[in-house]
């Protein structure tokens, strides 16, 4: 089956492909290149409450919209490259936290859990 | 039509709403716990040459996965708060991509184009 | 004149050497693992609202005492290996925004300026 | 004893004064501003090869030494908000450092070192 993100993984590709721009899109690089459009995405929200950044006006979210794209892009370019599934491995952290953080134990709480023993099971 | 994205955004969601923690959740935090994965993300690349980074060890690449895990989870939930399609908002960054870096201009080239004209045409 | 700042600096070369590690210290990978050490800290304060960070408790605010250490290690070591004065391009840019930003105009607003003219001056 | 820090510490808390910027600078918001900044930075090298980082030209490092400059900003004033001290707390982590990592064990090697004790000591 094909996916979005594959899809869209595979037109990252030729669109490097094409310009020669293999040679610069080592893991390490792109890995650089995302946390750069992650600080602009994080420069969009410094000077907005909380409550300003869950109802950004139209311009705001027209840019925040933009770095998002920015940020999808070398994601994706990245996890291409490693051969890694983004949503397999989102998922994968995802059942983790659901077992480091028991609803019982961390409604309503910021506090960290401990990490999960090596194992993976939770006692 | 339900994409793969769609449907782990809205897993993101319920594990949120069950443990209480949509009060933490806001645009501005989810940013800023972004801004932090990408940091661990970064940080396994940082001594790697360009050619270690493209052949990471099975240690180095599980690390690098979960990582990209995290990313992906504060990214999708970012991105689902603000009501903004991801595949769609890079897809548009492509695009614009594209038109300004001409591959016969900009072939083997890491130099910086610049910006398209606000109405988007190139010329 | 030595200054305190010079007198890191230097210490910090010399635990590099004796350890070999100044393969590792290019400009490129300090640039990282700054970013990696900012990710932390950001991390300390991304559940924080804004008035819990202004008075953070004891072991929050080690944390990220902490962390101002890493990351000041990491900028001072990064800026003497390209011969930067870390306060001198600081005040310079301070002199560049005193400019921008005249306080008739930005008065309790957070909007971004226009960048300076070339030249530097201002009108 | 007035530091170098101290009194660029003083001029910017001076800058924010004048402005009615003191509303926008809680620790929170100069992480993030921090952040971007430092996403700036990474960016100036994510193209470079680690030789090209060693040796930037001109134009380059004059960009690098403009972003060193923000980013030494937002850390001074980050810092003066929270009462720490960046020598000390650099020069506190660099002594952890010195014993964690023995050069007699880690002389070119850039694998990890476990943290120290809680107690500090090692053994």
């Amino acid at each position: 089956m094909t996916t979005e993100l594959a899809r869209h993984a595979a037109r990252l590709r030729e669109f490097a492909r094409v310009r020669d721009w293999e040679q610069f899109h080592t893991p390490k690089n792109l890995a650089m290149a995302l946390a750069g459009e992650v600080g602009e995405l994080v420069a969009e929200f410094q000077w907005l409450t909380a409550e300003e950044s869950a109802a950004p006006d139209p311009e705001t979210l027209a840019r925040i919209t933009s770095e998002l794209g920015d940020v999808t892009n070398y994601l994706v370019r990245l996890a291409d490259l490693l051969g890694v599934d983004l949503v397999a491995s989102a998922g994968a952290k995802l059942d983790d936290n659901e077992r480091r953080y028991a609803p019982e134990l961390y409604r309503g709480s910021a506090r960290k859990a401990p990490p999960l023993p090596p194992d993976g099971r939770t006692g």
